[in-house]
């Protein structure tokens, strides 16, 4: 296969640096909204502003560019046979405030970047290829998340568009119809599959020293809301064989969580965020414990039997201690795996790019989960230093980037040989 | 020593409920600056109506009440030996907002009680008794703590005079001058000794199904501010064995602080009270986390030693963990031993009352410790309900009062018989 993983040598050796290139450009004024840094929601000024340039960065590569009815921009390179279903690759334009550069442009750039590969070959692929600009992933403006990749998919529920911006601006007032929003939905039959190349946003491989992995699929999510409750009283005059104290619980129960995740000695991962006592005064032993508990893998059973544990450990240690407690589930998303087949073309394109193997479960969301109702979809992690993101101290090498890239390019070449199996 | 136990009997058979009553009247308007509950500052209308009302009870008991230069509130009953030093009985007026109503009123009644009853029996001990209702103990309303019982005591400075309220109101502003303020001190020599009985504020009594007990004295205090530095990272993409989570650090921690003071096997106890993970979100593993240690012991080697334990164990496991760690002594606050043959005189009223000897350290502070460095104290505590005060809950029962008020003439004999080996 070894033929197979450098197809587009002349034109592809400044892709990768030229797509970092291109998210540093839309890192700043006028393509975002705030001064000293990058933050760029849904349908504002910098949201548009950016929209063009990477209109133009389409149409040079040799896309048609339109902007479907939930202002999602969508280049469009066309394929050689007859009504193909479309290739589509993709990732989101927002930001988070004061967020980095790469978390969710760099997807799309490259994205870019592998049908300019394409067009500087005059090569066509048997499907078309489209390139999505997601509009609204990090849910930075709206009280909503994914509205514009669940619009695609297929999945949004038209009462879910009834939302408004901090400053009541509605959607159709900010810019786009909401009575047409759904006619963002792709037709039936019309995706071959989902690509989506995002960074990784945490430190696994770094730590592994790899540049790329392929993503098995998204975590599913379980988090919960413990409060824990015992008797306050004053710090000096309660001897500690009379306490009942929620804090030395809750801590306790920090450690099982810890310790549950970690002795499962897989993927699964299970955090405590944020942990409250009160009153809160140092003379003070706390009467009530409030924290959180969010636990994931990306396998659903596994995340259950993680958190089906720590459960048990913190009802033992709440009797052991006569404290009580109350547990409440409040968030619960299932795991949205990548397809099988498409992960081991993947594996096939890693090899051929000359990187070692690496599967690896996104713990974070992304459109992909939202793509997996309409196609099988396939996600690429790209190194990021220190697994930093949702900061301005984000950090891709380019050099990594044009691993990814040729890594996606002979992830292309492989759905070329393989396409009429994935026909939906 | 039998017969020293009750010498009075037909007027003390109902002191300890009056004390009782007399704090239920004071926990109402207009000797409450709020509505539905008891708020009472120093220096405020509820004050001053409150110090009238006691001035009044204080006459009936055969006492001439005056108002010293820091607004105490003192009522004096002589004795038969010229120039013998006072006997000084008291605690404080002032309350928290929305507090209880024996938490200080109670030990000042007693000190009524006590006079009262041997004006009953025409009877003067050789040396005169003072009992003082003190204004500022608390410090709910001016920012400095125990303002008049340092002026009675002599440790007092002037530039800790110059203070305001919350509403910017001076000292002297609010009715007391601020120029004579130290002319409270007691002169020198004219101290026999300090007694206080306090509500216990603890459950220690009351676990051990006692209605009073010998104080040995104040604990000494350390407190301190603890940082614990990791990695913030992403809850769903860092992976267990690369993290350096604060919290789960700090949650070992917190446990090391309650080991340590229980294993200990003294009075020590050891307390956080307050923590804080940041940035705080459900879904971020916390970078920094911030909570407080609060350390108490009688013996202050004692506290040392617990509070040495502790910072050895912290740095133990930051190390393990690869997380920093910072810790700031915030408080030192010395012990207050109450004085030995008092104790024993304590005691032995103890017995004398059909009591069992109990002896237990005060973990709060009271009056009392700044008067040790006037003269010999003693405090005498009495059961409080589940441990509960600076809250409307608090409930002391009249038969205990009773209790308490007939251990205190049994001192009063017994001080009678000692006295001149006590003389300043």
């Amino acid at each position: 296969m070894r033929h197979l993983s450098a197809p587009f040598p002349s034109t592809t050796a400044a892709g990768g640096a030229r797509a970092v290139e291109r998210c540093d450009r839309l890192g700043i004024a006028p393509y975002s909204d705030m001064a000293g840094g990058l933050f760029r929601a849904y349908l504002t000024r910098g949201y548009a502003a950016a929209q063009d340039a990477i209109a133009q960065w389409m149409e040079e590569a040799g896309m048609r560019a339109r902007r479907d009815a939930a202002a999602n921009l969508v280049g469009r390179y066309e394929g050689t046979v007859e009504d193909a279903p479309a290739l589509v690759i993709g990732s989101h334009l927002d930001s988070v405030r004061d967020g980095g550069r790469y978390d969710g442009p760099l997807g799309i750039m490259l994205g870019i970047e592998c049908v300019a590969a394409l067009q500087a070959q005059g090569r066509r692929l048997p499907f078309p290829i489209e390139v999505y600009a997601f509009g609204d992933e990090e849910g930075s403006r709206f009280p909503a998340a994914m509205l514009t990749s669940r619009a695609v998919a297929g999945t949004l529920r038209s009462e879910e568009l009834v939302v408004a911006d901090a400053d009541g601006v509605s959607l159709t007032e900010a810019g786009v119809d909401a009575a047409r929003y759904l006619d963002a939905r792709r037709p039936q039959g019309s995706t071959l599959a989902y690509l989506e190349a995002h960074i990784e946003q945490g430190p696994v491989l770094e730590a592994d020293g790899l540049a790329v992995g392929t993503v098995t699929g998204i975590a599913a999510q379980l988090r919960y809301a413990v409060t824990v409750s015992g008797m306050a009283g004053h710090a000096g005059t309660t001897a500690m064989r009379l306490r009942r104290d929620p804090l030395a619980g809750a801590a306790a129960m920090v450690l099982a969580v810890e310790q549950a995740a970690r002795s499962d000695n897989s993927d699964a991962v299970a955090t405590v965020g944020s942990i409250e006592a009160l009153p809160g005064a140092a003379n003070v032993i706390p009467g009530e414990v409030h924290f959180t508990i969010d636990v994931r893998s990306g396998v659903a059973a596994r995340r259950d039997a993680v958190a089906e544990t720590i459960l048990a450990r913190l009802r033992e240690i709440a009797e052991a201690r006569a404290l009580t407690i109350a547990v409440e589930r409040i968030h619960d998303l299932p795991a949205s795996p990548c397809d099988p087949r498409l992960m081991d073309l993947m594996d096939e394109a890693l090899l051929g790019a000359g990187q070692p193997v690496r599967r690896l479960v996104s713990g974070a969301g992304h459109d992909a989960m939202n793509m997996a109702a309409l196609c099988p979809t396939a996600m690429l992690f790209i190194r990021c230093r220190g697994g930093v993101s949702h900061n301005p101290a984000e950090h891709v090498e380019p050099g990594d980037v044009q691993i990814a890239l040729d890594v996606m390019l002979g992830f292309l070449d492989r759905l070329e040989r393989h396409w009429r199996t994935f026909r939906a």
